[in-house]
């Protein structure tokens, strides 16, 4: 770093390094004067409506670009973005949380200063709880390194990290000289060597080996790396839901998404049925795992991600992802045989049934199918949305995002804003239940402040749809709000109201062709009706009610 | 309890038990059976927007009525909370935070069960740093008395608690005959004698004593026996701007709202001019305290809180607050002289200006302050909205809320819905910035879907006002709404477009007869103008930036 170079600075120009082109947050006192160093610097500011808004906007930013940023004020700020932050906790993405906080000089004697909860250590102390690094830059002497080490850990183990800047320090000349360290961490090579005999060995000798992928391939950078690997031993793979599209689906070895009973049964069967399932960067979560229908045989699985490597019953210790999936694919696999597999069906043409038929859930997602091109990004907001949209033909990788395991209603708008900002060049289709819109769909606002043109498909069928199916009350209902009359209230946005089939069908060309702004679809809907997937979800959800 | 009740049926029987007739919240799959619990108990849930709306309508209805409950479902919704309840914390409200969780029997092998973070405590660690006592109802054979503990705790420090019910927990039979103890805490008779002595001496000697009031008059329901004090002893007091109304500002002896320079000088000079000046129950927040321009002298008062007696520099320990109170009354303190004292400004009449003159903030808060009646509560959120109320004239006791402490925006329309709820009889007029509005203010859906009937004023000045008098750029900017658009979304409600002094007059006159619905007033100010008080504590702000 130079000289002269300021403690803000630093943090400045090491996300800048990371790729971070854009921050999201809301200022406040306490972080004003790091705001004022960020308009100084290349990065941009997006304030959003709420922090919670921002929160989840950077979440999706870390997941297409490999770190977010979200900067806050002091606890107010802050603990608006506890739930985001856990979500991408829970669902590895790395995020770094940047808050303001009083400055040393203000805290002698304990005063209480405005939004001091408990103790000046106290928002600290949650995000203890939520990140895998965090610190209070409260000493200049160390701060800069202190920002390596917390930066190192968000891309190490692909998860949030929290950093407070107490307000007159950022000011203050970091240490002069400072570089950030490289660090090369290695797998234990005799470890790893009997791991690679083994795995290759039991993948050599399978009939019908698969691969299972999950979102870890993406947020290692391996994606290149595994696609060979597959390519290379002709092994047909499936993705889980949290991972869908970090392999294209359009790839021919693309069995489609496993969930056990929840997905669609051809890849179930064929799955369940490999003699050797190799779990890439897979995460074993109830959903991903369809309620724990899923029947994989772990006797004869290799299973490795960034956190453990296992194969069938025992475990190796101190083996990276990253070197495992090299050294499979310089282990020289064989190819294996072709055979007949599932293939996700290719989009139909869709032609309205009748021209007043009213939109089934199933119908809608057909139409979507046949909408998405190569410069879309779906992204999927809990509820009949995500569950029904784990069947769409994704045509890119990546380009599939839902909270498919942390599963925090609210994601999908504001991610599409944090989506956008990362890969301009795509156009993102958000589906989000009429419940989960009323949570954060208000980020339209800033959507629209920013000039980006998301088309979003509010699936609007009276309330929490979901939750009918597992245990109907009045606490399912909300509002009927009138969602194509937003551009009322922003001033900008183009809307549909679509209740029959030819609607949707018109709809979605009109959005396509409608570039300059969000398009919003108000897609009524029969409380009643479910997506296939979700309806099997909520009968094994509600056993345990 | 009947021996039959269930863990829910006795959780839901004590919080009616303590005047909590309405829980705030958003069902999930791990709380879904007790919320048909409730739906089957006489206590009403009241479905919000969004989580974080349900916080801060509960912190509302836990100061309007003495304790409040908000019910989320595991992590997605807790977190969501996170913020409300750390403002609860900080301010004094007792709010009993309700959380679903993952049956004890799915969690055998540590699964990854949806909605979890990291751990399955990781929820519970997260409010220990923010409640006063926390419980996850893990045994059936304690929880009642952990209920008991736990909302013991949250009245005696009338501060959040959190209680967290494992879906599987619920419906098992509570302990067979279990009743909650009563708890009698007691000063220690010497220490608060001696500590009485020197109270009464020091009062009984000073010329010109004075009081200044704080919420914890409220919260520990000392409104009476405070108020016979002052009469008894012809004490004149002030208020702090978080304690504001907890006495009726009515009272012949009250001076108006104290707040150091950045209150009104006449009341600043009265107070410090005393020669002792007797905190009840108040905080020495920095925002009490005109950002630490009071110059209140502690050698000469008297500082009874229900965390802290002091007198001069000394302190005392083990005395109750309520203890110390009464016997300050039983002491039979000598009536002080009736002098020349400041007293709140009576509303003028409004009279437009010019018919086109545009709106000041000043002219609108003297607008409001003609339409204040016995029957408003003012709930203020953080800006211009805030520090003008100050000044307004209260015409009931408690009938002012504002997060004047922990100062998190988006308090004002939730607190609203859960002012209303709490007061059927009162109706809330809302004053709120186009920021905070733009946080939480959908929540006006929840209050149409109920059928509330608020006025809400929107401080319509273009983005984040009181910041641009701190330090400005493009990121205390908002997009321009146009609120008076939203029954257009919501199907409900009545709005007025305001940008002159008569429009004003007329909106608010329209409004007081508007009864049937929420109305909202959008207030069209000068982006740079602002409240005299918020000029002062901008000023001061600015310098620690
Ligand atoms: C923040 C949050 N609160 C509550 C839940 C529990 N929950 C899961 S699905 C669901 C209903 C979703 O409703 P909607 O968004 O309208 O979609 P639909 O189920 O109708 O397709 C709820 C409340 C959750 N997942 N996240
Ligand atoms: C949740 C939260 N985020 C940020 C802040 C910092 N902050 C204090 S005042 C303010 C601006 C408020 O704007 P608005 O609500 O429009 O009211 P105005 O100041 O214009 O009167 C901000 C952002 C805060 N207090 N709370």
């Amino acid at each position: 770093m130079l000289s002269a170079m300021t403690i803000g600075g630093y943090l400045i120009e090491r996300l800048a390094a990371h790729g971070v082109g854009h921050v999201f947050g809301i200022p406040g006192d306490y972080v004003l004067g790091f705001y004022e160093q960020l308009r100084q610097s290349p990065l941009q500011t997006i304030t959003t409506c709420d922090e919670q808004g921002a929160g989840f906007a950077a979440d999706a930013y870390a997941r297409v670009r490999g770190l977010g940023a979200v900067c806050v004020t002091y606890c107010v700020g802050g603990l608006k973005v506890v739930n985001p932050i856990a979500g991408a906790f829970a669902e590895k993405s790395p995020v770094v949380v940047i808050s303001g906080a009083p400055g040393m000089n203000e805290r002698e004697r304990n005063p209480l200063l405005h939004h001091k909860v408990r103790e000046f250590d106290t928002q600290r102390r949650v995000f203890a709880e939520i990140t895998v690094a965090h610190a209070a830059l409260e000493d200049p002497d160390t701060a800069c390194a202190e920002i390596d080490r917390v930066l190192h850990a968000a891309l190490r183990y692909q998860r949030p990290v929290y950093l407070e800047l107490p307000r007159d320090i950022i000011g203050q000349p970091g240490r002069s000289g400072h570089r950030p360290p490289e660090v090369h961490e290695k797998s234990d090579p005799r470890v790893l060597a009997e791991a690679l005999a083994e795995a290759a060995a039991m993948i050599n000798a399978a009939q019908r080996p698969v691969v299972l992928a999950d979102v870890e391939i993406h947020r290692f950078g391996m994606q290149d790396d595994v696609l060979r690997l597959i390519e290379s031993a002709h092994l047909p793979f499936a993705a889980t839901i949290l991972g869908k599209s970090v392999l294209s689906e359009q790839h021919p070895l693309y069995l489609g998404v496993y969930e056990g009973a929840m997905g669609l049964d051809d890849v179930r069967a064929y799955v369940e049925a490999s003699d050797c399932v190799i779990l890439l960067g897979a995460f074993m979560t109830d959903i991903n795992l369809g309620i724990y229908t899923a029947q994989l045989d772990l006797g004869q699985a290799i299973y490795a991600t960034s956190e453990k490597l296992a194969i069938r019953h025992h475990t190796f210790e101190n083996v990276r992802f990253k070197d495992f999936v090299h050294g499979l694919l310089a282990a020289g696999l064989r190819p294996h045989a072709d055979g007949a597999r599932p293939a996700p069906p290719p989009p139909r043409e869709f032609v309205p049934a009748a021209p007043d038929a009213p939109v089934t859930i199933a119908r809608l997602f057909e139409r979507v199918n046949e909408y998405l091109t190569d410069h879309t990004v779906v992204i999927a907001d809990v509820g009949n949305a995500l569950f029904g949209a784990a069947d769409l033909f994704i045509r890119n990788r990546t380009a599939f995002l839902g909270p498919a395991y942390y599963a925090s209603m609210g994601f999908a708008v504001p991610a599409a804003l944090g989506a956008q900002m990362a890969r301009p060049e795509v156009r993102p289709l958000v589906l989000v239940g009429d419940g989960a819109f009323q949570m954060t769909g208000m980020e339209l606002s800033t959507i629209a402040r920013f000039g980006l043109n998301p088309v979003v498909i509010v699936l609007n069928n009276a309330g929490y749809g979901t939750e009918r199916h597992m245990h109907d009350g009045p606490f399912n209902d909300v509002l009927a709000w009138r969602y194509h009359k937003l551009p009322e209230l922003l001033g900008v946005g183009r809307t549909f109201l679509v209740e029959t089939e030819s609607q949707l069908d018109a709809a979605l060309d009109a959005a396509a062709r409608h570039t300059s702004s969000y398009c919003l679809l108000d897609v009524r809907l029969d409380p009643l009706d479910k997506s296939a997937a979700l309806g099997r979800l909520a009968e094994r959800m509600a056993r345990n009610l």
